[in-house]
Parts: C-alpha cells; sequence; structure tokens
C-alpha cells in the first residue's frame, strides 16, 4: 500500500483526484486530499475505502508535518508560493514531490539535498509548464536522432475557450485565474532571432504579435513571454538561432488589449483615488487626456490610443460596458482590479461552456541540405464544467508522472523538470489515451 | 562663534561655499567642509583661518558622530539616500541640519523628537525642492490675502542649457547627474484637472506634454512629475481643482524622447545579454522588431515608432550617431546605462559652456467675479562653469536658510519645509540681490 497526499483540490484538480481515484485499487494506492475547503469532495470520496478528504492548512506546521510524514508521494497543486515549504517537508520526512510550478531559485536549493536522499521534486510537471516541455523534447530528440540541425524552435500554449462555446467579440473567456490574465505579460519579453537577443517592453508587447495557424480552428495570434531564453539550457539548445516562447489568443485580441495597456489600466502597483465612487466611464476618463474640444470619450480613445473610431476594437471596448456609468464599486483599487472587476462581468463561462487549450510547437530544421518545417499542434476542448480542458491538462500529466513514481519507474533524482525520456515517453504516450495528443506537419522547403 | 559642518563638496555646492565663506567673518562662522575628495577645496580654504576642509566619509559612523558634536549647524549636500544617518547623528547631538532633498517617510519618523529637543531640520531648500515651495507660496499667500480664489495652480522647472551655448539638435545638455535625466518620470504620473484625477502611464508621459512660453527664452514644453499631489497639503490648497507639478525642456525635446521610452531603451531593469560586444546600431536594432523586407533601420525604426524617416526627430536620432557600429563597450550593462554613455559623449557642456534654470508658475483664481491668470517665470543663467546656474539656486537658498537660522530666526522646529513666511519673505528677498527673481505677468480674462 502506497499513501499519496495531494495538496490542493481546486478547480484544475478535478481530472487529476479522478485519475488517482480510478487507479488506486490496481495500483493499492490510498488517497489521502486535503484541502482549506473539502465538502465538495464527500460524495467523490466518502464510499471509498481507500479515500479520504481532510481539511488540511498549509499555514499548520504541526499538520503540514504530520500529513507529509504518512505520505510516500506528495502531490501539491496548492498556490505556488506554498510549494517551497511544502518541499522542505518532504526533504526533511524523505517524501517524493510532484508539482505543475515552476522552478524558482528557493527550489534550486534543495536540489543536492534531494539528490543525496534520492528524493525526486518533479516540477513543471503541468500543462504550460509541463506537456510543452514533453512534447518539445520528444521532437526535438527525434529531430537530433535523424540528424537534424534545429535552426528555429517557436512554442505558444493558450488557454481558451471552445469555438461552440466562443459567443464574444473578444473571443476569450476567463478559464483560469483572471487576475493572471489581467497582469500578463509584464516586464520586458526576451527572445533570441536569427542569433540576435530581442527585447519588447511592455507597453510594446501587444502589438509585436506573430500570427499562427491551428488546421480545423483556424487563426491565433501569440504575444512572446518574458522568458523565452531559460529553456535553452535544459533543452540543449544553447545555440539555437531563434527559440521563442509565447501565449495564444485568437486572432484581434491582442490589438484590443493592446488599447488597456496603452491606458495604464493593466496597471497593479498604486491605488486610484476615490475608486469606489467611479463609473466604468469616469474610471476610462482618468487616464484620458482632458477635454480639450467637444469630442466623445469614444472619439477623444481613439485619438489616443491610434485605434478607428468605428471599428472592431471599438466594438470590443464598447461591448465591456467600459463608456457607461456603470459603478465599479471597489474601493482602493489599483487600475487593473478594476479592469479584472470589469473583464469578469463579461468573460465569466457561462453554464455548460467549454473552455479549449491550444498549443503550437514550430520547429525548423536543416537535414541533408533541406529546410524542414515541423509545425506540432495540440488542441485540447473540456468535457464539461468539472473536467475542463485545463484540469485534464495540468492534472493528467501530474497523474501519470505520480503512478510512474510510485512504480519505481522514475531514476531521476533531485529537482527534475521532465525533460527526460523516461519521464515524457510513457506519459506522452498515456496522454494520447485521453485524447491529448499533437498532429504534425511537416514540409520540406528547399 | 558657531560651527558649521558642510557635508559634500560636489558640483552643486560652489555657490553655497562661496556664501559661507563670504559670510564667516562678519556672521563670526567656523565652516568646516567634508567630502570624500577635498583636493580642489585648498585654494580656497587654505588661507581662511575660519574655514578648513576635511575628508569625510560617511560610512564611517565614529567620524561622523565626532564631526556632528563640534558643529552647531550641518548643511548636507551629500547624495541623497546619505541624508538619514546624518540627519540621526544630528537628532541625538542635538543639532539643526539643513538639506536641499525631499522629505522621505524615515524623515517624517523624526519629526517628533527634533520637535521635542527644539531641533530644526530643514529639508527641499534648494532649488526644486526649494524655490519652487518659496515663490509659490509667496504667490498663493498673496492672491489669499488680496481675497482671491486659487482654481489651477500648475509649476514647471528644468535644469537647461543657457541660449548662447545651446549648440545641439536636442536643445539639451546635462547640467545635472545624466542617470536621473535617463530615468526621469518612471512610473505613473498623477495630477489633477478640473477636479479629476488624471493618470499617465510611463510610456504615454512624453506625448501628453503642455507648451509653456517663457518671454525672451521662446517655447519650452512640460511634462507632468509623478506627484503632482502631495503639495496640496502643506500649500493648503487641498480643494483646488488643478493641480500639476513639471520638468520643462526645450520645444521638441519630449516628442524624440519619446522614442526611447517606446523602444525600452530607458529599461534601468535588466542586462542586456553580451552588451560589451554591442554596437550603438546593434544596440537598437535589439528593440526593433525583426527585419522583415528591405527596409533601412531607420526605416523600421521610424514605423515601429511612429515618427517621420526625415523629419527633426530622426536627425535628433542620428546626430547622436545611434546608427552607426561605434561600439557601447559596456559590459553587463542595462539599457538606461548605454543610453547615459551614448548621451553623455553628446550632452557633455563644452568648456565655457552655460547652464540655465527655468521655472514657471501658472496661476488661475478668481477674484470678485473675474478670472485672473497670473504667471511667475524665473530664468537663472550660469556665471560660469563652477558657478552654474544650478549651484546657484540650490546653494543660496540652503546657506540663506543657514544664516536664517543661526542668526535664531527661525522658530519652526521639526522636519520643516520652506512654506513658512518667516523662512521664504527673507529668502526671497536676499535671492534678489543674487540675480534670482521671478517676473510676473497677469491677466485678467472676463
Amino acid at each position: 500500500m502506497k499513501n499519496i497526499l495531494l495538496l490542493g483540490a481546486g478547480r484544475s484538480a478535478s481530472s487529476l483526484i479522478a485519475y488517482l481515484l480510478h487507479h488506486a485499487p490496481t495500483e493499492n494506492w490510498h488517497v489521502k486530499i486535503g484541502d482549506i475547503v473539502v465538502t465538495h469532495l464527500h460524495t467523490l470520496v466518502d464510499d471509498l475505502p481507500f479515500a479520504e478528504a481532510i481539511v488540511f492548512d498549509v499555514h499548520n506546521d504541526a499538520q503540514r508535518e504530520t500529513e507529509v510524514k504518512q505520505a510516500d508521494l506528495v502531490i501539491s497543486l496548492l498556490p505556488a508560493i506554498y510549494h517551497i515549504e511544502v518541499a522542505r517537508e518532504c526533504l526533511k520526512q524523505g517524501r517524493h514531490l510532484i508539482t505543475a510550478s515552476y522552478v524558482t531559485p528557493a527550489f534550486l536549493e534543495l536540489h543536492a539535498e534531494a539528490q543525496q536522499k534520492n528524493l525526486t521534486i518533479l516540477m513543471e510537471s503541468g500543462l504550460d509548464p509541463g506537456i510543452d516541455h514533453m512534447s518539445a523534447m520528444a521532437a526535438i530528440e527525434h529531430i537530433r536522432a535523424k540528424g537534424g540541425k534545429l535552426t528555429s524552435f517557436k512554442s505558444y500554449c493558450g488557454g481558451l475557450v471552445a469555438p461552440e462555446s466562443d459567443t464574444n467579440p473578444w473571443n476569450y473567456k476567463f478559464t483560469w485565474n483572471p487576475r493572471n490574465v489581467v497582469l500578463a505579460g509584464q516586464g520586458t519579453a526576451k527572445y533570441i532571432k536569427n542569433g540576435e537577443y530581442k527585447y519588447i517592453p511592455y507597453h510594446k508587447l501587444f502589438t509585436r504579435t506573430e500570427e499562427i495557424y491551428v488546421e480545423g480552428y483556424g487563426q491565433f495570434e501569440g504575444y512572446a513571454n518574458r522568458d523565452s531564453l531559460s529553456y535553452r539550457e535544459p533543452y540543449n539548445l544553447l545555440d539555437i538561432p531563434t527559440m521563442l516562447r509565447g501565449t495564444l489568443r485568437k486572432a484581434g485580441y491582442c490589438a484590443a488589449w493592446n488599447v488597456f495597456v496603452q491606458l495604464g489600466l493593466t496597471d497593479d502597483s498604486y491605488s486610484l483615488e476615490g475608486s469606489e465612487h467611479m463609473s466604468y466611464r469616469s474610471y476610462l476618463e482618468a487616464f484620458l487626456p482632458p477635454v480639450t474640444n467637444g469630442q466623445t470619450i469614444e472619439q477623444r480613445l481613439a485619438n489616443y490610443t491610434g485605434i478607428d473610431a468605428d471599428g472592431t476594437i471599438m466594438q470590443k471596448l464598447a461591448w465591456l460596458d467600459l463608456f457607461t456609468e456603470k459603478p465599479v464599486e471597489l474601493a482602493g483599487a489599483t487600475p487593473a482590479q478594476i479592469l479584472e472587476k470589469i473583464l469578469k462581468e463579461k468573460w465569466q463561462l457561462s453554464p455548460g461552456d467549454k473552455d479549449m487549450i491550444v498549443m503550437q510547437h514550430l520547429f525548423e530544421y536543416e537535414l541533408a541540405g533541406e529546410k524542414h518545417e515541423l509545425t506540432s499542434s495540440l488542441v485540447v476542448k473540456g468535457d464539461d464544467e468539472v473536467h475542463t480542458a485545463m484540469a485534464k491538462t495540468v492534472g493528467l500529466p501530474v497523474a501519470i508522472l505520480a503512478k510512474l513514481l510510485l512504480q519505481g519507474k522514475i531514476t531521476q533524482h533531485g529537482v527534475v523538470i521532465p525533460i527526460h525520456p523516461e519521464l515524457y515517453q510513457p506519459v506522452l504516450e498515456e496522454l494520447n489515451a485521453y485524447g491529448i495528443n499533437f498532429i504534425e506537419r511537416e514540409t520540406v522547403l528547399a
């Protein structure tokens, strides 16, 4: 009998929980699920002798110690900031850990000790980061194995709404943390193109998009992530002339989002005076130059941000009720907090709506004097509001890796990400059975 | 005999030192001047029995204690970050202090103790902040005294180059800390206009300028400072509908500077890869979208930043050698550090060049049913490379306040800024004798 402790049972844990409960009898697992609220879990686990749900408070040191001690493997889907405390406890107690979050400098400090103790702290094991690493490494190794030399690697991923639920002019709804969507891209994006480093300041980011086509799903656009370069080393692509990682949206989104960026509405660094008395319209007005003539607020916005006063971007903005006297009703709010509230009213998923994950890798490589282009695309749609595409693509790779780890099939120790064949090959294979598979298109250019 | 300890004997201290040495015999002062390098002071003080120069290291706790103990008044023109340690020592030893720097939260914490001990910590006593407060308060009090009601107050100040030394297409040279010029305006500018708060993100700041005319000196433009509102309370203008403080440049400067901001060249938050191998041209290239057609770098820059490829802004940029292969020769440099280096090569004052301070207050007030506009302008030119306008306008008010303080004419205790008549009236009067005087123009509108 192996004991699994899953910490965090929120929205994105549904597919992971289903997988663990499904495989527990045959794998001889006991599954304990802890979160600050677990009422929604009782119908799932109460009749199962091999599963239980407990109220777990990550700030309770004694409980953390007790529960980690009783587990063979800890899986954490808690908010990323809480992982490090869990990881330190796992190290102390000699337990393995899996998370879907980024390796941070604090985790790197644990690497040597975890190696010494033959423990595996498996990070970046969800969708992005996670499936992106696994699928990219599989393709890269395949190209290398046949003697190809990679010259360009771009990779885009987006959490979007499925076409059948895509009912608004932005072609976007919130399928994950709205705050992260509002703040996305802040800082400077850094990538490399034809051997030259390129830097995009945040206020230009949404103007420097690339068009992406996904067969059967139409036109998308990608904007560069803040850091496209740190994976050159783990991917063993230190000499690659072009590398970019980015975020996908449906075509037309970025030009409209850029209006928010230009105005300063995504700033989360200061509070607006008297935000509790603002309307959507006066919120907008606070970021526009003062009135100097008889123009409407729409005309002034169009002039200031360089958009067409009667175009599709203006339609997107008007559809959000931005020009109305609707009350903001938030005290001491930052511009970003108010924008998030405005968007939440309109971008919420409706009952029955399905989400969709789209990922695309674009490789260019040289082989026997020919230039090859390889496009590898993944589209995953949610089954329903519980088993969303996000929950499947984040939870299933974590779950499969947990199974492999408990089966003793993972020999990597220390802080590990799934870039090794012993990790990604079985995961990608099993994901196929869940309809999570990449479609490849290859073109020989000359 | 009163002992004055002046800390900081850099470029902007020349007029202050001259004033102190001139008045020392009649005022019965002993003047001790401390800085990390004082070799340039020996010709000034070595023959004067009432003056001396000492090597002073602000990081040396023992020396700080000894020297402050021996002084009746400490004046600090050290870099602003060092003031707080000096202030704490003054408080401990029961000594007065004068600086030309902003009151920070750390200083506010000293207010109560300074009051209890009957000590004066006189801050913001130079040009901006300093003369701006004094001249504004004098005008505001004058308007109030005759029954006027202020409806608008805008105040601009700039450290510029005198017309006779204005020899480059930017109409600008570095007359003070170049790093501060490069980083100026970062954050969000906040002001109030007709009762409405307005917020300008940094990437829009240099497009939202106001035209300013100064008689005899032509057209200037002003951009908003980060915080225009915190002086409403000390100025007793809490209900004023319009208030803005800003920075002055010659007309045309801001539109060209905006190109740097749009590209991201003023960012000081990260280092560029391989900056030691960059040329000016490749530095610029790193911020431009990749080449997609046969356009020149000048055309691509013009398209990307929305300027005319053959216009005056492009001429300003080309004059900086930005499009040449001149080497950067800075390792691990931020974008802002490289920009500073490029500008220093071209914006350095030449021998004989004179600097110029321009300040303008624009008041609107209502009196007896009429709308009045009052413009109060100050222009100060440097005498030579030592007695610059900056040194005069920063140093003389500090020096005069020092005299008043030692004469026992300042009754304000605690952390004080020069907004009280007992401070600003005698200072403004004596500044007149040094040619530092405001010219007022008043118009009755209706």
